[in-house]
């Protein structure tokens, strides 16, 4: 995958710490959207002993601000997966955001739900919907979007500012390196053991799918190494995006390739395992325990 | 499902016995299809002393027919998923056994498939492509057909035959009854045990799917009751079809509705669980022990 | 095992409605110990429809007697593991079902422990202990025997009257045959399935052992069949005791015979299964789902 | 576990290459039992790159030797479990080794047990068995020893050479630290999940026992940490001695502690796992996944 962005430069606490204001603030410019002035609050604030600690600081500002302000602030944001998402007025990470998700690529079909939505939502909160979208597979974004709607308005203010600050750590994170940095990543891993032979099982395939509500994407393929594990966790190092999901391990093949006295027709092919994730910076560990008869599985840490 | 025939009228074998023999011909006619002399020819051995002894013997006196005769009864079965499978001229046994698979429900792509197969075959060997469809998903179908294609004359006219035997023997044992009919049933069950009460999970819903290589197709949707079965076998009755099957088990829901402590969103939601019959009269029994975070299945008889 | 009485005589419900009153109080004055009156003041009550019926009836008139004439039929119950339980003073449904579970054999220590528990008892609540032994192991029983202790007098005596209904159920079962009789029998069974072939284990030896707080008897020993089932259940028709038991079943001899690969020393050798009963008219199916590197148990029913 | 032995000293291999020879041979004298002429042999091939090369030369050494002054070398190793073992005149290597099996406590009838089989065992080869202890449990070691009798003479002195391997390269591992060092050590580990709510499961206890033909010993007791395991593995940093053990986890205290709506008495209360080690220096991670009614387990890495 390509992201249409540059790389995100790289600070360091320290730096951001003896950084003349100025400079502080326009290295934070983005981190809330069109809005430096959160920035300008804490700089004098410094030094921050934690990438947590600042990220605290700019979110007591935003939530210490006259609620005029933070309305302004949140009808800042763009409109999810509004034609103004493949126009040229999006900030670069609002951008790498909604592009992750596959929202600059939608169908007729669903672009038109996606309005009608928004439509609904301004009407009704007068300001766009905010969502911390690398959190979410379209389908648990849809659903949180319609479950908001029956907010009343203070919950729903409530509700914004949360999104906002999950969509900041992301972007703080990502931005400043240094001690403290809040955990904003989940991961996913799976182990094939054996049971016929008491050992890990090598050479497996693995394929993970999201499997989403009318469509399911494969993620990625990969094989299972001598430790019967995949060489590099199946998802790291970002958030597990809240969703339905599922492993297809080649058991059938697995155990074709060994099999002595094993009947020539085999009673498992791909095994499938489907499974939600529903804690973004949530250890998902998903192994399976096989034999050409039997299997289980279950969720590990 | 309707079949567009009559329901098979059922006689007994100590009827067959002592019928006269243009009756006792009469009444298997249709059994070897086109072909009364194989009835004829056993009529003399009255009385048999079993159902499987008569089928038996009729087989016998299709292997030691001249290769000539062999091939002439042989010729006279319709093409499968051919126009002529819409027609008339079907026997009705014939449109029974091709219309369970939907044979007689071809997309033209399908129909074009299967009528480049039936030329490539009909050319090579000089008579149509046998198979006893009832034993076979439209995939395993497909498999063996191209499989036998690559066989000598001298194999395919023996395989035709074994087909024929199996065709045959369905036939029959749905019109007689009596001592020592062949078993031409398979079975496949499933029973759910929720391992967190230690008791049967009542109420769980179960949906049977056959996995083809392109689509899949719901067979049927069933309640777990009290003892953790399905009222049901899931499959019985008549031969299993040799194919990938999928039973997804509503386990989320199940749990949703027991749950005090359980985290509001489901770790497991629907459980799939794939395999592959390849036993047309094997007994498969696929139980499902399962917790909100853990399951394991096994091929059981 | 041989019980040192003649068979119990087995009448019909028919029989007893039919009878006259003097022998039909005979035929159950050992029923409920030393009173015949119950059974004279059930009587005039027939015809019985149920066993069942009979057996309320004769409690309710136990139950409704003046507390002095509880006590007096309380009182005429041996001592539990008394010297009097070796005299010839029990009745033979007494002896058979102290005989059962060993406490007519008690050592020394034991039988002084007995004694001591006794003697406490009988002080407190001036009566004997009375507990359906056939309902316990020893462990479960001398747990009872010291929690009972605890209670107050009006607790213990309706304690007692329970026990005696629990009593008399399996007398009056094991005497009367008829429509409607109680559920006095447990089941335990096992299932041994190979999940290296996907088939049941044969020829795998099961044994059953009880497993004290000081020791462990062995119950019996078994054999798996074609189904991997032993041939009986483990236990039936009778209740299960209360307490703890092991089943070990011989794994490393049954994969050392079948073993191609199978490594010279085996992971798994005898496979123990500690479980505790505590429903003597419970059905407990523990089966064993085994490799030679892994296994699985349940509660099945 | 007091031993009565000072610590041994540790040195480096760059030390032993830049000793004198002298210091050489006296640092390494124990290490093959009164022969310090094996180190004094290899002495000049020094510098030794690896701990396991160092080793290596020096059973080639022994392996080059005279038979006549192999068997003297075998000669002077004392006899298994005999008086001589509470003696004055075993090295201190010899007398740790020995003492971790307990082989200075031998009752008298196992006493008797060992000398008979060291006085057959001398007679038939006339030196003494030769096994590396510290591998082996008393039943394995006893198996082992009836097993070996039955040996000819030239596999036997092979199998002597064989152990003697075996015991040096552990002397020399716990003396000498340096690149190379040959793996000696096992692990056995366990890890405990809770598949109710699909968490390791803290606070459980963990009993290791050392089961023998005749009787068990308890090894350790543990409790699990909030990961699920053992805050140390339950055996490492030695070889696993060869043997069947078993694991008892604390699953009735543990639910019971948990429990919302558990009956009251719980089907699994202590379960045992047991298991047979036969690789010294392998890796065996022993799992229990586990609800208050059902569990499973196989052999880990």
């Amino acid at each position: 995958m390509v992201w249409p962005m540059t790389p995100p430069q790289h600070l360091t606490l320290g730096q951001l710490n003896a950084a003349p204001p100025g400079e502080f603030i326009a290295a934070l410019a983005e981190v809330f959207e069109y809005a430096p002035w959160v920035a300008a609050a804490v700089a004098p604030s410094r030094p921050f002993a934690t990438v947590t600690g600042l990220h605290q600081a700019m979110m007591a500002v935003l939530q210490a601000a006259p609620r005029e302000q933070q309305l302004a602030f949140v009808r800042g944001h763009p409109e999810l997966g509004s034609r103004v998402a493949r126009a040229r007025d999006l900030t670069a990470d609002s951008r790498f955001e909604q592009g992750s998700l596959g929202l600059d690529r939608l169908s007729e079909q669903e672009f038109a739900r996606f309005q009608s939505l928004n439509a609904t939502y301004h009407e009704k909160f007068g300001f766009p919907f905010i969502i911390c979208v690398r959190r979410h597979t379209r389908d648990s974004l849809l659903a949180r979007f319609e479950r908001r709607l029956a907010n009343d308005i203070e919950v729903e203010c409530h509700t914004a500012l949360e999104e906002i600050a999950l969509i900041t750590r992301l972007r703080l994170v990502a931005k400043v390196d240094g001690p403290g940095k809040p955990t904003t990543e989940g991961r996913l891993s799976t182990h094939v053991l054996d049971q016929v032979c008491g050992r890990p099982a090598a050479d497996m395939t693995v394929a993970l799918y999201e499997i989403g509500a009318s469509a399911r994407g494969l993620i990625l393929t990969a094989t299972t190494n001598r430790d019967g594990r995949t060489d590099a966790p199946l998802i790291a190092g970002e958030p597990l995006r809240i969703g339905c999901y599922e492993l297809q391990f080649g058991v059938g093949d697995y155990f074709a390739l060994r099999r002595g006295s094993w009947p020539a027709v085999s009673f498992l092919n791909v095994v499938p395992i489907r499974f939600s994730l529903s804690e973004p910076e949530g250890h998902y560990h998903v192994p399976l325990l096989v034999t050409p008869f039997s299997y289980a599985t279950y969720r590990g840490h």
